[in-house]
């Protein structure tokens, strides 16, 4: 089976110059995959004749006029911007001549046209943005991060549910272990809806291994964190803090002097085999669960390489029609549930 | 002025064969301090008579019969171990005879005992877990890291008083600059409680420089974060899994083989000294603020460098007078509150 993948070109902090290079990285890689270019031709074609034209037969453009900012509105831009490269995007994954889009556009408008556009599955409330994490072992999916600041109890078995199938699906996971994000292992800790979560989590048919704290999203201990999107969001952006300075002060020690700077030399194939290890870019493509169609948002600031990346997480989860058993494990849930009642 | 601090000489993992030789090497380095060692008066000999017996004349034996289990319940600890060291500890401080006092023991016990028996500074409702995290800049106060799961607007407001004084008074920092975890830096993002704190904070008179993201914990951008004790408590320990993580990747990577232990010679002395600014021993020592007495708490697992850290931070608060200054501020917060109502 072919996949396409339409391609938001314009998204993201520098546009074409990111997503293009991307795409014919990833084409290069991928024989049984189509990428569909969507935004401005004269934008896309300029920056195609700077690359390898050999790859041209699995790569279309679609044209889109208009581009929605990074710090656009969600609202406006889905009120105002009804031919934007975003949205146009989204909409061939709706008609069905993408099986996945990605965007490295301004996440509020991305969320916002994919569920106007797409609608969500029927029992779920509202998307939530999932990501694989790195671990000491393998590599954790972490969801909400961020698409819904206060979170019900279902919400939080509905995104136990949609990891669990992600992880299972695109990552191979048998049986995938789903924790709770909390602050203490025993089932009375933590606040009101995280203790109803809890409950829900055990009489589901997930395997639910109980409350998990936050350094188990890097320790490999699960294979999902459940929690809601301002918990997930602090933890996203508290892990980029500590990287960032980890990153510096790293670089601050090795080149401090002329004889750091000769230590620097011997560690430098070491150091660039853990830097590869720990590399941002290499998890970058968050996935929007949730909606009925497959949407990967790339980090608005990263370079091909990450770009790429997204586009392999869009793959994968088209590949293993993640939204097919999504949606037949959400019914089933709810089943299980109206049966018991 | 001379200062003493009561230490709780059997808390923690290892009791005494960390605290004992924590308190010699603290001693050491501050002959304006006095120490009283509470606990079992024979298994704090016997661990003295292993080291150096000059420092005896600042140092005192205070004898209480019960040690407090590290999973001991909370209630059950202040209901039954009247005797326990930990509970003497504090009760030193209640009565003037130590200053500070400082615990390896058991978290909750410690939060439950410190509250009856000193109790909370008027105007506070609850005491606060507060930390300081290394940054890019300088050091980072963040509170609460666990100790109140729930927050309303007005305690957070409460943390805010109290983090500032604390950074003011013991950190030496004019007019701390004071941020609100939040998902992003708009006043209008963030759930109920925090928009609320948002504006209380800005209704203040403290420095606030409004909503700060996850990665400000680590980037110096403010002086304190104020965040509540379930969020907190998710920011600490992600970290900790991250940094034990990346520790984990580097040691894998410079023992993969011959050729890397030889780059890793070299590196050493480099990684060392970065190691030493990544530390968690030297940034041990949380304090439970809001109380009528400083009590310091040290992580039950860490060694007597981490221990003796511990002493340092009772020290400095001690030196600073910082609870009086705590009470101070809030009785001036609640003023103003009232002459504007």
């Amino acid at each position: 089976m072919t996949i396409s993948i339409a391609v938001d070109a314009m998204g993201g902090d520098v546009g074409v110059g990111v997503t293009v290079p991307a795409a014919l990285a990833f084409l290069k890689l991928h024989p049984d995959t189509r990428l569909i270019l969507v935004g401005q031709p004269q934008a896309i074609e300029a920056e195609l004749k700077r690359h390898d034209q050999g790859l041209r037969e699995r790569l279309s453009i679609h044209p889109a006029s208009e581009v929605v900012g990074m710090d656009e509105s969600p609202q406006l831009a889905l009120k105002n911007k009804k031919d934007s490269s975003m949205r146009v995007a989204i909409t061939l994954v709706k008609e069905g001549l993408a099986q996945a889009c990605v965007s490295a556009g301004n996440t509020g408008a991305l969320m916002a046209t994919a569920r106007f556009v797409l609608k969500t599955i029927p029992g779920i409330d509202r998307p939530a943005i999932a990501k694989l994490m790195p671990s000491v072992r393998a590599e954790t999916c972490v969801l909400d991060l961020g698409a819904n600041v206060d979170c019900t109890p279902e919400q939080m078995l509905q995104f136990g549910i949609m990891g669990a199938t992600l992880m299972a699906d695109a990552k191979g996971r048998a049986n995938p272990r789903v924790g709770l994000l909390n602050i203490g292992s025993e089932d009375i800790k933590g606040n009101g809806a995280v203790k109803l979560a809890g409950e829900l989590l055990r009489q589901s048919n997930l395997n639910f291994v109980g409350n998990v704290e936050g350094n188990d999203i890097y320790s490999g201990a699960v294979d999902v964190v459940v929690c809601d999107g301002f918990t997930g969001n602090v933890a996203l952006k508290t892990s980029e803090g500590l990287a960032h300075m980890v990153t510096t002060f790293l670089r601050e020690e090795f080149t401090r002097n002329w004889f750091t700077r000769v230590c620097a030399l011997f560690a430098l194939p070491v150091l660039a085999r853990f830097r590869r290890r720990v590399d941002s870019r290499r998890y970058n493509g968050a996935s929007l669960l949730g909606l009925r169609g497959i949407v990967v948002k790339s980090h608005g600031g990263t370079d091909s390489l990450g770009f790429r990346c997204a586009l392999e997480q869009a793959r994968e989860e088209a590949l293993a029609d993640v939204i097919q058993h999504i949606t037949e494990q959400v019914a089933g849930q709810l089943k299980a549930a109206a049966t018991e009642a």
